[in-house]
């Protein structure tokens, strides 16, 4: 794979000079029609030491508008960073759209070193690279560009690019004892690098292969592949799908739903009784979940005037207050729109010790966004893998994630929305919208369906809570939460 | 002090039911019209153990939307905290303009427990008070209202309340074996609480006590202290004054900027050599600094075509790339426009080890927000004292701030502008904008002239550095940053 790369291809300083301006200037207009479009780009470098990679960061702060491109490094995770899933620092530096976001130590480095010093066995390193790929094609879907560049040296390269750069003792502090290492284990590395570019060159997010011994021939081969890769995209832009009309459910057809059983009520002097008994217990569950180091999500989502605000205080209520934060999914800000729809839940992730309570969550992109419109079939039918591939990550950073939906009939909902009115401290609650929303109801009905059905994992199922009785509700989330938490002790 | 809360206040079950309900009401639409008005609402809520706190908390998310309300509390700060000034923590869980951050365990809590517990002298728990003051103050000036509610028991009636905990299985949770420590220590908890009270008891920020022996009574009290101090601060809101017309310069007036020597120059060959030994020299003291766990700033201003991005990317050049991060400053999202002008600063201050290059920066609202009038006078007047404060925290933590205007004279700046239009790569950089800056090149200068007086502090001077040519400004910016960090070290 990296003998076409060992060419000992150059370029002479005059042609180099003939051929950096046009290059510059189309890099530039190329940069500015993509944030035009919010295009956002994801130059990734990687490949051998000694190969000019951070050269390259600043050669591409210099060629281009410095202020739409930032650099990421990343070394050894923080005490935040390693209390969250691994790709929480990643999701955290995504550049915006229409912005550059130059990688390097970025998440193909982890997985090959670790492979090539054995830390990494070759199950866990397959496992990662495919989960690379998903995370890559996620976002390619949501419209990002990414520019892979794997920076190539033969090993005599190497040595002759290390014996330079040491021989002058106004360079020799670019080469550590860390790469004199890594360089005894060249074909290890080389062996490694390969496997990873073959699994993840995909046609989304393909690797360029740059020869890199000559430092003109190499940047001009960087910039004519962001160029090509950058224009490419922008030429061809998939264009959106109109998404298919919202069928109404079939109208006799049973649903998921269906099975809740909201006959189900809890006596006043028992609901008492019980609620302290279970606030109590899951006190303590989340106290042995806490001496764990870990975390909890717990995710409440369920129609309108379903309950959630007061099942949701009910479980705040047991913990102390230091350790939990009630996320309230609204409209996404500005920051928030630049991204992938999950970066906003990506941002929130607790810490360790920490509760995340979602009051509406991720899972809007199948539910209003799928019903109302805002997001294209596309979207929302490819929603359904990514948030399983998203809890898989938390599941499997030891995190508890317990979904709750809440669910009302209608007329119950109608009763709720008439007793709101009458109470002033919660007519702020009820609005126009509210009304207009249940005329949708059928499509709700069929939505939280087929949610149900593509996203109830063995890790993180939906538990499905009868509402129409408040109490009987409350105590119903506050045991699944108790039961999610003890079970993963 | 605390005598006026040891009254024995209580509210019977029947005038809470009937206060409530309007209560609750009340602090809806006053929530309500702040949102509007984007109002920032900062609560506080401190004092003695067992009062109430946590409950409190949860009280507020009950009784208001807790949509647009947030709790923030602190534990031992994490590295990412520690490795930034103590402040950061803080700033970065400020509640966005026409929000409610709800805030316990919060800026008061270190120094009053560090203070009782003998761990902080009282100088240092002095000037720790001045501190908070000038912070608040700085929120206040930009919009804020406060509302610090300080829970006092008596120390019989702490006694009892962690008596009464601690009788039942179900409850004895909540009182820690810490809380029972503190509770021998009462005494002088209660002298350092006064002492940071009365000094921090400002008119725009004053403290209220609540008398928390009886829940009903407390519940109440917040409510009703909350409700006045937001409708004081909504109703009475400062008008803004309209700014003075911006004065030119006196027309023979000397300013700061006449002390710049641009007549110098360097030629090629000894600016290769020299930039040479200057970035290994930089690399060098920067390597230091970083084994010491420190971190630097640069801040570069300077007019338009002053060289700025060059002059960056010769100190890049001699950074392991992993460790800077070149931030430019263009206009601000939305979520930065709703918090105070720093918090966007704040924001992106680097950790242990790293270097944040500012290409423009905070100075920006006394240079350009002042010369457009996108900043009224009030805010751009008070901004100096503003930036001493914030830049003296910088300096305190252990950060080396380096800033650096860059001055090239009229006839220089048209060169250049000219030069750059013939080159078709830099084109991007010339606006219609740049021209028209120029008419108002005396109001700028008497600017610069102005924040020089004002800031360049002992802690953190300005270098003015004569940038006509851009090898001498190139080797003068990178002299200065080596010499900032070889005098810290």
């Amino acid at each position: 794979m990296f003998e076409t790369a060992e060419l000992g291809r150059t370029l002479d300083k005059a042609h180099y000079a003939k051929r950096v301006p046009a290059l510059r200037t189309e890099l530039l207009e190329l940069q500015e029609r993509a944030r035009e479009a919010r295009l956002p780009i994801f130059i990734l470098i990687n490949g051998v030491d000694g190969a000019g990679k951070g050269e390259t960061v600043n050669l591409l702060h210099e060629w281009m508008d410095p202020r739409y491109l930032s650099a990421y490094a990343f070394g050894a995770p923080s005490d935040e960073e390693r209390s969250r899933p691994a790709w929480w620092r990643y999701w955290r530096a995504l550049a915006p759209k229409g912005r550059i976001g130059v990688y390097f130590g970025n998440w193909y480095t982890e997985p090959i070193v670790g492979r090539a010093l054995r830390r990494l066995s070759k199950d866990a390193f397959d496992a990662e690279l495919t989960r690379i790929k998903s995370v890559e094609r996620a976002l390619v879907d949501d419209g990002a560009c990414f520019v892979k560049l794997w920076f190539h040296l033969s090993k005599k390269a190497q040595r002759d690019a290390y014996h330079e750069l040491r021989s002058s003792k106004r360079t020799r502090w670019r080469v550590t004892k860390e790469d004199l290492k890594n360089q005894r284990r060249y074909d290890r590395f080389r062996d490694v690098s390969e496997r990873a570019l073959r699994e993840t060159s995909t046609g989304f997010a393909p690797w360029t292969i740059i020869e890199a011994a000559d430092a003109r021939y190499r940047n001009v081969a960087v910039g004519d592949t962001i160029v090509a890769a950058v224009r490419e995209r922008l030429d061809h832009r998939p264009a959106a799908r109109p998404s298919a009309e919202q069928r109404p459910p079939p109208t006799d057809g049973r649903t998921i739903l269906d099975t809740v059983d909201n006959t189900q009520k809890v006596g006043d002097k028992r609901y008492q009784k019980r609620l302290e008994v279970l606030q109590g217990r899951l006190h303590t569950a989340f106290e042995e979940l806490k001496a764990q180091r870990r975390s909890a999500i717990a995710v409440f989502e369920g129609s309108d005037a379903a309950g959630k605000g007061g099942a949701i205080r009910r479980v705040t209520a047991a913990l102390d207050a230091r350790d939990y934060r009630v996320i309230p999914i609204a409209a996404p800000t500005d920051e928030e729109r630049a991204q992938h729809y999950l970066w906003r839940f990506w941002r929130h992730l607790p810490g360790a010790g920490r509760m995340s309570i979602y009051d509406r969550s991720w899972y809007g992109r199948v539910l209003v966004e799928r019903v109302e419109g805002f997001a294209r079939e596309e979207e929302w039918q490819r929603a359904y893998n990514e948030i399983n591939e998203f809890e898989e990550q938390l599941v499997r950073h030891g995190t508890v994630v317990a979904k709750l939906w809440l669910h009302i009939d209608q007329a119950e909902q109608l009763k709720r929305f008439k007793e709101r009115e009458q109470t002033s401290f919660k007519k702020f609650k009820i609005t126009k919208e509210d009304y207009r929303n249940r005329a949708k109801a059928g499509l709700y009905v069929h939505a939280v369906h087929d949610m149900v059905e593509r996203t109830s994992t063995d890790v993180a199922p939906w538990h499905l809570v009868a509402a129409c009785d408040k109490r009987f509700a409350r105590l119903d989330v506050l045991e699944h939460l108790c039961r999610r938490i003890e079970e993963a002790l």
